[in-house]
């Protein structure tokens, strides 16, 4: 049975015990990491979250003591008296901040035994994700995971203290809003007062945080959740949690990128002790895209695209020459230097890439030392052939490689290609963080499906002022006010200058083919609300987890959630989603299933 | 149309100018709150969150910009630029901050426009609330609602602060939850992936915080949102916020209690500038009952409860007598000191208060100056009449009340009747914050309705170490490690130590009439989790709407959050809930009305 605390305060934490503390009568508490029983002595690790502190059990010193101690096993929860000693010289661990002391227990107190955990707790634990989920509290317990959430803490922390330094009020929206089905897949709640009826959980606070400059709380910040009913991909989990913020009086880009600078610059700096520079580069979609075939780009490796279309138009490549003359396509490579080492199946494997991004082929010109290896040589004369080597920087031991097609898909595919290659060859220093902006996004593009434009971000961005002209006959030439942060080639946030006349709101809504009606029933309080006088505004949101993700160096988004769901939306530990009572299901008017 | 800024900056907010700023060439923005116009002169008030800045538009000096201005209306965005000149004398408004000062504007930015809105933008707003729930965004514009926000969040703000310099670390818990239908309704949120299975919104992060002390995180705090699907009162709401506290190796009530006293000193410091005791008053529940017939008693005042019994038993009335003798009920009565002036009706109306709480009816002395009524003296003696008088120390010009019920009935009718007396007579002292924790809870009450034992406050609280012994036979005997923290008659809030044995929380889910297939249905994976090892802990949770409504003088909850629902649970400015589409039914399995 266990024993009761009976007054014991802990000194500290385990991890924060010193040298300096020799010498004194200290309390400790904490799990059982570790136990190695010598016969007279007993050494036991005590963990807590801030580290592990060594007990020594001695039998001669403390028999009694010493005798309850051998029942200690892994993960009893103990508090302990004693003082603290130096170690023995050839006992001192030096990868351990608290390697060179032991508290020598004079009183032990097993306040709560345990039973044979299902795996070890240990960071190198070997046991599956399944199981790990379902004990996902014994999980936690690992060093691993205590640090990335303890990082989101600071994390959290930090950008509530930035946040109402600058001015920003955080302030609560509403769970139980309203569906608005621009976007992705929502999360419903069913109403029992008004059967038939539905709540939305929100997919983002973007209309409340606006209605909130429009009630004139001028800065506002939240650290919101929010909710997608996705099939969940690697890294997406249905809910995820946003940095959201918006500012009133605002209409330049730069205004807001200066505040989430500031922030960023603080997280990085109270997180791992990085200075980033005042302002972080900036690039235009269009680059970003003809250059890294992504709006993401991860610029710490080369490896650019090169537009090479005009080189190979009229070449005898109908591939190659159709996609150069069509409007919209082109023919795009990489020159993937000294990697004509590549093998056959190497190439065949980077195909594979290529076509999962909706890419037909890859074409490839491998200078090999011993000749070159191309199975379009043939197609084009020699002289062009030598000018579309050269236009690619080819040398001896490159791997030329191209796709030719839709511009999207050649982005897409090539900007996939490159990301492959860097990975493969290890091009990437993963020791330093590169951070970037992506500006002058398209406002628009064509959704191919639903056979209409669609808002890139959402239909509340702004057009660029000087694209304004276009917005009638020329939609897909508007670029908007919006920016994106880019860390390591992920989306670290996104934002906007959001767009503040109700006039240009409903011209925004009509291109992207909402009728009247559609305005009415979705948006129709908030088009209401800009005739009421508007600030300007802008904001932007953060992926808290992704940020979490990226400081702490793991690319599992279940490594910085304390209760996270699996692939299939369920959470292994608690077992929901769940049946329920037929009681609450008639309650909410819900068919009862038959038994 | 709109104008933009330009590039303006403003110097800083409307409310922030003062004498010190005359002779600056400045930029403010805001929105118009009034003007006048006055033949040659026009006078705005311009109002942002911290304030109004008064602008003043002269024909004589700037003649464009007065022609421009006079097509200023309430409501308006502007941004503007001049010189902070003094007012004269005799126009210093010394209730504005600002009101020793104007802005001579120069140049006049008109961001937006605005129609007459549905309600004038005042403090004494005289619009219905439904109106203005439907424009929540114009209502948020007054600074009663949002100096209410601003304090909410520096509630917030301070909270984060304090936990942090504690060790707490703030770590988010699921929304997608399982139901655990032990407590009030949840909202359920139906699964698309598996059919026929439900999350549910958490009623709190009750189990969710215990694991994150079972997983070693040590102290955890959370600003959670939580939702309960119940009947509105006035005063509640479907989604509310807890400030969500747990800690480990505590054991006595007094570990948790001064870390919460702590943050409240804080809180009230910050907020409102007050200095609280560093430790608060405490009274044991049953002291809380006998005394003010309440355990969240308001201590403001007197009209204390008195047990009259012993002196009733054998009187000629029966209805005395009856409860007199019968073991769990009683006759106690209020010394309403001074109040014999109360007519006939005043009375009448005192009856339907404890009536509305269940009790059969009120007795009542008046003792009048020109002598006693009271219905009920014909069934006493003379001698025993007047030693209930005496007991109550009734004085001529007092009224006595007094009830006889079952006691939980006798406590719940007087302390609501002691309460109404109070608030008619001006007894309380709104002035003055009265804060203390009511301690040694009973851990179980009996469910008249159920016919069961339920735990008082949640089955996871630890009951006494010295009532452990009448847990088998005599539960309801037994108290509970649980505390409520009361301020000015309400809980703010509330918590509890921990069961954290197995054994214990077994036997405790056993009382309550949960049966094995019960308790493995609904908290089997934490009662697994019980036997991995678990440190002692504790904690507490308060409501965060309550604080704010305490801390800025309100009544009403909507007041203390941006956009609240109606007593239906709707949303009248977005209308939700609200109906979907029949493709997201379709895509959950639920039913698709007919039309």
């Amino acid at each position: 049975m266990a024993e009761s605390l009976n007054g014991m305060k802990r000194t500290k934490l385990c991890g924060e015990f010193r040298l300096s503390d020799v010498g004194k009568t200290v309390t400790a508490t904490g799990f059982v990491a570790k136990y190695r029983n010598l016969g007279s002595i007993q050494f036991v690790d005590l963990r807590d979250r801030s580290g592990i502190l060594q007990l020594s059990f001695s039998e001669a010193d403390h028999p009694e003591v010493f005798a309850k101690s051998t029942a200690i096993r892994n993960e009893f929860v103990l508090a302990v008296r004693g003082t603290i000693a130096p170690r023995g010289e050839k006992n001192v661990n030096p990868n351990l901040p608290t390697g060179e002391i032991e508290l020598i227990v004079e009183e032990l107190r097993i306040l709560s035994e345990a039973d044979t955990t299902p795996f070890h707790i240990v960071d190198d634990c070997k046991a599956n994700e399944q199981l790990r989920l379902k004990y996902r509290y014994l999980d936690l317990r690992r060093p691993y995971l205590q640090h990335r959430l303890i990082v989101r803490d600071q994390i959290v922390r930090t950008t509530a203290e930035y946040m109402a330094k600058q001015g920003f009020l955080n302030i609560e929206t509403p769970f139980l809003g309203k569906s608005t089905p621009e976007g992705a897949r929502d999360y419903l709640v069913p109403s029992r007062v008004k059967q038939g009826a539905f709540y939305a959980l929100p997919q983002s606070p973007q209309l409340y945080k606006q209605l909130l400059m429009i009630a004139g709380f001028d800065r506002y910040y939240q650290i919101a959740k929010c909710f997608r009913d996705e099939d969940l991909r690697a890294n997406r989990q249905p809910e995820f949690t946003q940095i959201d913020i918006e500012m009133s009086y605002v209409e330049d880009i730069a205004d807001v990128m200066k505040v989430a600078e500031g922030l960023i610059r603080e997280i990085f700096k109270k997180t791992i002790g990085l200075d980033l520079p005042k302002r972080f580069r900036r690039l235009k979609y269009s680059e970003a895209m003809e250059r890294f075939g992504s709006d993401k780009p991860d610029t710490r490796f080369g490896l650019e695209l090169q537009d090479v279309s005009k080189i190979v138009k009229g070449c005898g490549f109908s591939v190659f020459d159709n996609a150069a003359r069509k409007k919209g396509f082109s023919v795009r490579g990489i020159n993937a230097k000294g990697m004509a080492k590549f093998t056959r199946k190497e190439v065949d494997a980077l195909q594979d890439v290529v076509k999962e991004y909706g890419a037909k082929g890859l074409a490839y010109i491998s200078l090999k030392p011993d000749g070159i290896s191309s199975p379009i040589a043939k197609f084009f004369s020699e002289e062009r052939f030598r000018a579309l080597i050269d236009a690619m920087g080819g040398e001896t031991g490159d791997l030329l490689l191209f796709v030719a097609d839709r511009d999207k898909t050649v982005f897409d595919a090539l900007g996939a290609l490159r990301l492959a290659v860097a990975r493969k060859e290890g091009l990437i220093d993963e020791s330093t963080y590169d951070i970037l902006w992506v500006t002058h996004f398209p406002l628009y593009e064509y959704d191919e499906e639903e056979k209409r434009l669609v808002a890139m971000h959402h239909p509340f961005t702004s057009p660029l002022t000087e694209d304004l002209k276009y917005l009638k006959d020329k939609p897909l030439k508007v670029r908007a006010k919006a920016y994106d942060l880019v860390i390591n080639g992920q989306e670290a946030g996104g934002g906007s200058i959001r767009i503040h006349s109700a006039e240009l709101q409903e011209t925004m809504f009509d291109r992207i083919g909402l009728t009247e009606k559609d305005i009415k029933e979705r948006f129709g309080f908030f088009v209401e609300a800009f005739r009421y006088g508007v600030p300007p505004h802008g904001g932007l949101a953060f992926g808290l987890d992704r940020l979490v993700m990226l400081l702490t160096g793991t690319d599992n988004i279940k490594d910085v959630i304390a209760f996270p769901k699996n692939q299939a939306a369920a959470c292994l530990m608690s077992d929901a989603p769940g049946e329920v009572e037929d009681k609450q299901l008639i309650e909410l008017g819900l068919p009862v299933p038959q038994k």
